[in-house]
């Protein structure tokens, strides 16, 4: 097998390409992208399938910028019949909420040939991405990272001689209408689990890279690559005894995540663009929704090479691990590591897991949560039948988003768009969530819970036994528009007394928190941030299938919202006449 | 082989269900439907594939309605991404151009969850459908029967005893979005041809209801059906000694077909919605687009069974013939027909779909041409190369359809909506249209016909050699709004000493004609219906590589568009943001 160099740093150097830079004041600038969505022939996994590329690339460019910046994208929708939109992932928009790219939440779909313009600053240093959040699009390929660097002159907490990105995704074979059209029937169609895992976009299926070690016990025959294949793995070539970054993002539809390297440990940075108290670890978790950056030091044998491996947790899995190689540069690219790629923890070693969440720490100095919360909202996830069809739904309530966006619907008092009642802020506490739901049904709904502006909201994640007996998932909740602290993680039952755990003191902030099988995670924030906010489990399908809440605060203070968000539903028949209310 | 009767007029009175009928004057009435687009699950051709249906319905529901009724559709979108709307196909609209269901040109497309009301007036008696106009929905099977009945207490030209409906179509197991994708790859993926032909709904793939006769050569084993698939046969339910009215209408996407039906000849009566001088046929070629009624009197030994056949004209045929029973009820509907089917004729005698096509006259008495022209359109079609891109062209120019609809723009007069210099009216007269083109370059346009009102317009259209040498297409063109008057066929280019042979007395009033190889089509019309009209070829893959054109009339004279009907491009931003222009 020879292998070329095919680094990460390829595909961010690339991106400048699109990328012009205009001056600002403080040296803060505007960085213009123009992008075009459309289907495109990929083969991620090494077999052709249709992806859904940016400006032909898959994943889609990577945005580099600094702290201060404003991104602009102008994003024009080159599909045949569907509308698009793009999330940008761990980008609170402050100000701009109708950015945010979430369809029937901040704006309508762009339609077919039409060109939205996202214009947003990142404030914060850290690493972020972007996805498709319209259907299931994002599962579709609609994905890229989004890096932001600490502003000129400042420096971030730590050192580093080189930085490497690590975009993780899965991949299935079938296409995503079909997936969402087998989740929609009834009885529902499982679309089981991922054929491949992505590094960067890239995996290997029906063959593997480290047929020489027996490791995983795939059984699969050696990949053979020329290099130039668009399936090439991965390599990060280093140079010995430097330290360098690698900053790790999970855009999985389904699948969470361990990494491992080769005799190296890590030292963990940053999550979802917060800056941790650092900590070394042999490996790590990561859920759909997280990032990470972690720090290495090339310290080791330096004529070998090393794996980097990324494994599947929380479910049995039907994935082979996907495999980066770690190439120091005194060696050949060539050549592969001698020892076998880390073993990903067992599948259902929680306590793994635990132990590693329950390690993550704000850095000293990072703000604290305040020590008392105004209200709090407990939200059960449970795994329902409405009429037969299998929905995940919160409170009992499986969300169904509304054809009219929830922010230009608020901001203009229009009724009749969604729900009035709120959804529900608790459930019967004598619900057992130890087993299948006694009474499996749900609705619908499509309420928002409306926050007080600059309240302080705890949220209460509540794990239950799913549909099928002895059934409890993982679940990462993704909030738009903040960071949480997460205050804890518990078992069972979440009662009163479980708030004398909570961590108020160095809690780290995220903006997605996973809640165990059977457990509870809690979370604070504050509702500071004007505008209408998703909540959701981040498991596309899971989300498609209603798990998700929507927030809403201070909407009377945000800004003009663009026409172009509002032209659909109730909001476009109100603004193209205006007697309509 | 055990069949169940399973007749199209159960399909027929299934409809009832979803209709309401509303009184009005003069007996006309206004006919309710509320219909959810959405995918499904069906198995067109005994293979489970994704469908696109109606009510959980595919084919749609038949509309039945009566000359002079108004029908009313409640369209909502359930598809998750993808806007829709549905075309009338045969219905002029007058004085409803809005409700053409055309994206891009009459209307926005429906975004998901979104409903819009089609309300128009079905004036003529006739044979017509239903079809999705955006993107390859039509393909994905989006599509129905519309039939007309004359005014209560008014009666037809002919006289029968029952009818029966067949909807024709054929299907490909790769789904719409990749065809798509195909064809706008470079290099075009060609989709090929079809894996089945569809009657009502129904084909039978990899297996053949007539294995006892060898007559196709297909070597396919016999279907085994209980009767109860949803693949299993069309069966005609007949008595002896009848007359019969077959409706038939062809929405294939590619495939031009031929019927037969074995021992019995057919009275061709109707086309298009226009009664025809009645002339009998053993078989005859129908080509997307079109519709005929046929009738058959039921003369033949009323203790035997008889195929209906339907195969592919005008392609090297892949695709085997479907099949129908026509089942005397005097014997049993699981009896198979002892004769072989029909043999459709051989796929490039042009000669005998040319007899067919130049039989076709009017009724006497029917609505004649002017005898003059105001303007002659010449459209040369070609296949062509853009970038490396293959596309068809009309004139040069391969339509590309904007994000805003013409109806609209043109209404009110936004002039950055689409190209506003006039495609041309001609071609090089010296262009060898036996060769492949000899520059191959052509450009996407998206101008408009202005055509004057109530001005008589002549279109040639002229055939042309395709990419590919010794290759010239069948394309039947499909006008909006409008049926025109086919004058005459002729070999070869287009010259004016052509114009003798025109048919002037009695030429049938179609709103589909097809162009031979190598040949022209002469059609008349009468540019009075004011609204905006695509003119286009029927075949799915080439309309969306863009062969057509848009003809546009008296649109000044056009009542207020729905606004649901312009939310989308430039007139949705126009409404919204008055100060725009």
């Amino acid at each position: 097998m020879a292998l070329v160099r095919l680094t990460p740093i390829c595909l961010l150097t690339y991106l400048c390409c699109f990328g012009a830079l205009t001056s600002s004041v403080l040296g803060a600038k505007a960085r213009h992208f123009k992008w075009e969505v459309k289907y495109m022939y990929g083969a991620p996994d090494c077999l052709e399938n249709v992806v859904m590329g940016i400006n032909d690339q898959f994943p889609g460019p990577t945005i580099k910028a600094r702290a201060g910046d404003t991104v602009v994208v102008h994003l024009t929708n080159k599909l045949h019949t569907e509308g698009v939109v793009i999330h940008w992932h761990g980008i609170r928009q402050l100000g701009t909420p109708w950015a945010d790219g979430t369809a029937s939440i901040s704006q309508c779909a762009i339609n077919p040939e039409e060109t939205f313009v996202y214009r947003f600053k990142v404030d914060k240093a850290g690493t972020y991405f972007y996805h498709g959040h319209y259907g299931m699009q994002r599962s579709a390929g609609l994905y890229g990272l989004l890096i932001v660097d600490v502003e000129e002159g400042k420096k971030e907490p730590f050192q580093y001689d080189g930085e490497f990105n690590l975009l993780l995704s899965d991949w299935w074979h079938k296409g995503v209408h079909e997936q969402e059209l087998d989740l929609s029937v009834k009885p529902m169609r499982w679309i089981g689990e991922p054929q491949s895992l992505l590094i960067n976009g890239r995996g290997q299926y029906n063959c593997t890279l480290a047929s020489a070690h027996n490791s995983n016990g795939s059984g699969l025959p050696g990949c053979k690559f020329r290099g130039t294949e668009r399936c090439a793995p991965n390599i990060l070539h280093v140079m010995p005894n430097k330290t360098y970054r690698l900053r790790v993002a999970s855009t999985t539809a389904l699948a969470s995540l361990n990494l491992a390297i080769g005799n190296h440990k890590m030292l963990m940075v940053e999550a979802d663009g917060n800056y941790l108290e650092p900590f070394w670890v042999n490996d790590f978790d990561i859920y759909s929704g997280e990032t990470y950056s972690v720090l290495i030091r090339t310290d080791q044998n330096p004529t070998d090479n090393y794996w980097i491996s990324v494994g599947v947790r929380g479910r049995q899995p039907a994935t082979p691990q996907a495999l980066a190689i770690l190439h120091y540069q005194s060696t050949t690219a060539s050549k592969l590591p001698t020892l076998a790629p880390p073993v990903t923890p067992r599948w259902n070693d929680y306590n793994h897991s635990k132990s590693f969440s329950n390690q993550i720490r704000a850095l000293a100095g990072s703000p604290t949560p305040p020590v008392i919360n105004h209200r709090r909202i407990f939200l059960l996830n449970t795994q329902n039948r409405i009429d037969g069809y299998t929905k995940w739904a919160i409170n009992n309530v499986s969300l169904s988003l509304p054809p009219t966006p929830y922010l230009g619907a608020i901001k203009h008092g229009l009724r009749n768009a969604f729900d009035q009642k709120s959804p529900p802020d608790t459930f019967e506490k004598t619900y057992d969530i130890t087993r299948p739901p006694s009474n499996p049904n749900s609705t619908y709904g499509n309420g928002v819970y409306m926050l007080k502006f600059n309240s302080y909201i705890d949220v209460i994640l509540q794990n239950a036994n799913a549909l099928n007996a002895n059934v409890s998932e993982i679940h990462p909740w993704h909030l738009h528009g903040h960071d949480f602290w997460v205050l804890g993680y518990g078992e069972g039952m979440f009662s009163t007394k479980d708030e004398g755990m909570f961590n108020l003191k160095n809690p780290p902030l995220r903006n997605t928190a996973v809640v165990f099988p059977y457990g509870w995670t809690a979370l604070r924030f504050v509702a500071d941030n004007p505008g209408v906010w998703a909540f959701h489990c981040h498991i596309e399908p899971h989300l498609h299938m209603g798990m998700g809440v929507v927030f809403a605060e201070g909407v009377h203070l945000v800004g003009n919202i663009p026409n172009e968000a509002l032209s659909c539903g109730l909001t476009g028949k109100m603004l193209m006449n205006k007697t309509y209310h």
